[in-house]
C-alpha cells in the first residue's frame, strides 16, 4: 500500500477517507493477509496531520476531519493483516502515529530522516491515544520526554529506544519488508489475530470510550486564537522554507 | 524443588496437582524461606502444558485442567518465598510461564535451549494472564513481538530482551542459584513479601475477577474442531520426530 | 533551588513544609519557567525522610509527616515549571524519590554516590506511589528487582537502567543542568505542561483517590513495635557510624 498524497503524504481528510476506502477493501479482501505501509513520496514517509486541515475552518469541519484521525488509528491499530511500515522517509506527528500502528516497523538508514511526535514543537498537543500507542511502543520514559520535548529522532536513536525495530540502507527496504511480511505469514492467522486483539484492545477501548469528549477536546482546542495564530506562523515558516 | 515428570516436565493435571501440593508443604514451613525451581530432566526445563491433557478429553476435564494451571500461577506467582528459576533446559510456553512467576531467573548458557511463550505456533493463544506476567517482565512491546509470532528465544537473546536475568555456563547454574538465593534472604521478609504484594497484586486481581469466564473461553476453544484438529497434527509431528 | 538541610537534607517535616512554601513561590512567579533541584550538602543529594519523624512520635504526629510527603511528591511529580535534579551526591529512598519526579535526571559520576528505593533493607515498604513513579521511570521488572531488594544503584548502574538520564563529571553537573534547561524552555510552555499533565495524571489520581487510607496505612505501619524496634536498630548504626 503506497501513500501517495504529494508532496509530502499530509494526511488530509480526502487522503484519509480514501485511505480508510481501501484498507477496509483489503481487510475484506480474503487473499490479502497482509499490507506493507510506504511511501511514493520522496524523502517523505508521510508529514502527518494535515495542516491545512486545522486552519481556519469551521467547527464542524474540524469536528469531521479529528472523527477521520480516530478513525484511521481504530482501524490500522486494529487490524486484522499483518502491517509492516517501511519507512522510507521522515515522518513525523500523525506519519510517526501511522508507523508505531503497524506490527513491524522497518526504517531506511538515511541520515536526513527523522521520526517522533513532534507536536510540542509546534505549540499543539499529542492526544491521549497517541500518548498510548508511543508507551506501548517504547515506554513509558521514553514517551514522556520524546512528548515533552517534542523529539524527532535520527533512523539509529529511534532503533535504540524501539521506536523502529530494524534499520536497512535504503535501497533495500522493500525487499526487507517482504521478508519480514514472510515471517509473519507464517503464523496461522486465527492465533495470530486473537493475539493481538489481546494485547491491543484495552487501549482500543479507552479512545472508543471518550471518543466524543475527544473530538471535543479537539476542536476547542484547535478553535482558539493563540493555536490559530502559532499555526499561521508555522505555515509561513513552512512556506518561506519551501521557496 | 526439583521437577521431575519425565522424559520433559510435561504439566499435566497430576504434575500440576503434585506441584500445589509441594510448594503449599514449602509455603507453610517457617523454616523454608525460598525455593529454587529446576528440572530433573535432561535438556528441557519444562515443556509446558500437557497436550494430553488438552485433546479428545471432556469438557469438564479441560476445565478442571484449566484450573489446576491457574492455580499453579495464583501460587507460584504470589508465593510468599523467594523463588528463584535455574532454567537448565528448554523452556517452551508453559514452562516460560513458571520461569516468569519467580523473583529472578538464570538460564544456562547452553546454544539448544531455548524460551518463550510461542503458542501462536502451535495455532493457539496465550491467555491474558500469560500476556500480562510477559508485560510485567520484558514490557509492552516485546511482548506484543513475542506472542504475535510466537517466538522462542535462545539464552542470549532472552538475556538481551530481560526475559531471563542472568546466564551462566550449565554446570555453574545450581551454585549461582544458591549464591543468589543468599543475597534475596539477607533481605527482611516482611517487607519484601508485601513489596512483592504491592508489585504483582493488580496482575493478579486481574484473573481473579475473571477466572471462571477465563476457564468458559479456554473450554469453549480447546473444544473447537479446528483446533482439535492441529493438535492432533501437532502431536503427529512430535510422535514422528521422536521415533 | 538548593536544598540545604544539613548534615544530610534528611526530609523533616520543617524541611518539607520549607521546600513546599518555596516550590509554591517559584510556581506562582510568573518569570520563573523551570527549577533546578541540587543539594548544597557534601556528598549527599538527600538522605530522604527523617527517621527522627518516624520513631517515638504521636499518631498525629506520623499523620502529619506523611501528608507533608504526598504533598511533596503531589506538588513537584505536577510542576508546571520544568524540574531537572542535579544529583551531586548520593540519593537513597526519598531523595531518589524527588529525583524521579524532576523532568530530567543529571548524576555526578562520583563512584561514592548510589541512587535507589531501599526501603526494603530498613524493613521497610515503600507505598504504592512511589512504586508507581519508579515503574513510570524504569518499568515494571526493574522496579520490581529494585524494590524487593531495596537496591542502591552506581551512577552508571543507575544511567543504565534508565533511572537517570545522563551522567556528567561532578565539577560541570551545574553547567549541563543548565544546559539542559535551556532546550527544556525552547518548548511552548502551554503543550508541555499539558503534555506532561496527560503523562502524569494517572498516576496522581491513583493516590488522590488512596489518599487518606495510604496515612492510615503509613501510621498503622510505623507504631508497630518490630518497625519501631528495627528504627532504633538502625538509628544506632548510623550513630556508631558517625562517630
Amino acid at each position: 500500500m503506497k501513500m501517495e498524497n504529494l508532496p509530502v503524504n499530509s494526511l488530509s481528510l480526502d487522503f484519509l477517507t480514501e485511505f480508510l476506502i481501501s484498507l477496509e477493501k483489503l481487510e475484506n479482501d480474503r487473499g490479502c493477509r497482509g499490507v506493507i505501509l510506504t511511501s511514493g513520496a520522496p524523502k517523505i514517509f508521510s508529514a502527518g496531520l494535515d495542516i491545512m486541515e486545522m486552519y481556519g475552518k469551521s467547527a464542524e469541519h474540524y469536528a469531521e476531519f479529528w472523527k477521520a484521525v480516530q478513525e484511521m488509528w481504530l482501524r490500522l491499530y486494529q487490524s486484522n493483516m499483518v502491517t509492516i511500515a517501511a519507512i522510507n522517509g521522515s515522518s513525523p506527528a500523525g506519519g510517526c502515529l501511522m508507523a508505531m500502528c503497524c506490527d513491524y516497523r522497518i526504517m531506511a538508514e538515511n541520515p536526513k530522516y527523522s521520526i517522533g511526535l513532534n507536536e510540542t514543537q509546534l505549540g499543539i498537543v499529542a492526544p491521549f491515544w497517541f500518548k498510548d500507542t508511543m508507551v506501548n511502543t517504547i515506554g513509558n520514559r521514553a514517551t514522556e520526554r520524546s512528548l515533552e520535548l517534542g523529539l524527532l529522532y535520527s533512523a539509529p536513536e529511534a532503533h535504540k529506544i524501539g521506536l523502529v525495530d530494524q534499520l536497512v540502507p535504503e535501497e533495500k527496504i522493500q525487499s526487507t519488508a517482504a521478508a519480514v511480511m514472510s515471517q509473519w505469514l507464517a503464523i496461522p492467522d486465527h492465533a495470530r489475530q486473537i493475539t493481538k486483539s489481546v494485547m491491543r484492545k484495552p487501549t482500543v477501548d479507552r479512545l472508543l470510550a471518550h471518543r466524543e469528549s475527544d473530538i471535543q477536546n479537539f476542536v476547542s482546542f484547535i478553535t482558539k486564537d493563540s493555536i490559530q495564530k502559532s499555526l499561521q506562523m508555522y505555515m509561513g515558516m513552512l512556506k518561506q522554507r519551501r521557496g
